[in-house]
């Protein structure tokens, strides 16, 4: 899991955009984001959460074409979803103090993931 | 579960936006939104499914940090996810009839939240 | 299920918009939308997951008032949620090679649906 919230903040600080909405996107279908309080605990409970709810397993329909081990990374990524969208506000991201937005790598090897920000608003 | 679609349909008519789209948003970590059939009977069902699915439990990571009890609250909230984008048409939030936007409390205690209604169009 | 992604990227492509971003929402609230690898297997795992982790049953509060047997699609509706809000980039939808749009039908019976493309930005 990985804390995106720094850099979103930045980029919606660079647009220039006092009241709008921000999307943070994963590109691919392996990934998730949404938000969470990133402290180590939790870092601890979602992974195990989505492994309890969507276990690793070959007996996927997945696993039966492409026998990559990874079937329930992609159930996880499309049930938390690969972006979010949140408001815009005195020119920044608008989020609790305890609420910070995360990556997830869902799937079962490192990757490099492309993560898109775009600010809309004025 | 609160039912928030008037006074969304309310900030979309005040916005004078005819075509776009519409974010409503909670800050903070253990609330989430989306949208419901709000009637008596899934008022019932939504809470008691993510209470099966992420049950409370002194065993969460979390708790081993916090002791606060509401482990479990962040994981309803992080999956369900803090925010809803829906189309504005017509000058209208467009859902069905039976669609209403939803605030879920996932705290173990009662909090007062803020929500964050921003319309984007033309 | 059905692959929405190239309806959306033709809607893209019509809207001239060049960097921004496209929501895609169905309207009602026993049907939901997020992106997958659009391939046979995860099109049997994903339906069969939800049924796993929200099975019909006739034991819902939903089902104690209307008796009409889709409780638990309302329910995995709403955890799956009823849109999508993704980024577009030099005038097209920015996904990967594997992730398609995709709109699931989460009712117990056939139903003619309604999506929402909207695309905002310049």
């Amino acid at each position: 899991m990985h804390d995106l919230t720094d850099k979103v903040q930045a980029v919606v600080k660079e647009s220039g955009v006092a009241a709008g909405i921000v999307n943070v996107s994963v590109v691919g279908s392996t990934a998730s984001i949404s938000t969470i309080e990133f402290e180590p605990g939790l870092k601890r409970d979602l992974p195990e959460l989505l492994d309890r709810l969507m276990p690793p397993s070959r007996g996927y329909g997945h696993e039966q074409t492409w026998h990559d081990g990874n079937g329930h990374s992609h159930l996880q990524a499309t049930l938390m979803g690969p972006s979010i969208t949140l408001p815009v506000r005195e020119g920044k991201l608008a989020v609790g103090t305890w609420q910070q937005i995360f990556l997830i790598e869902n799937d079962i090897k490192p990757r490099q993931r492309e993560v898109i920000v775009t600010v809309c608003g004025e």
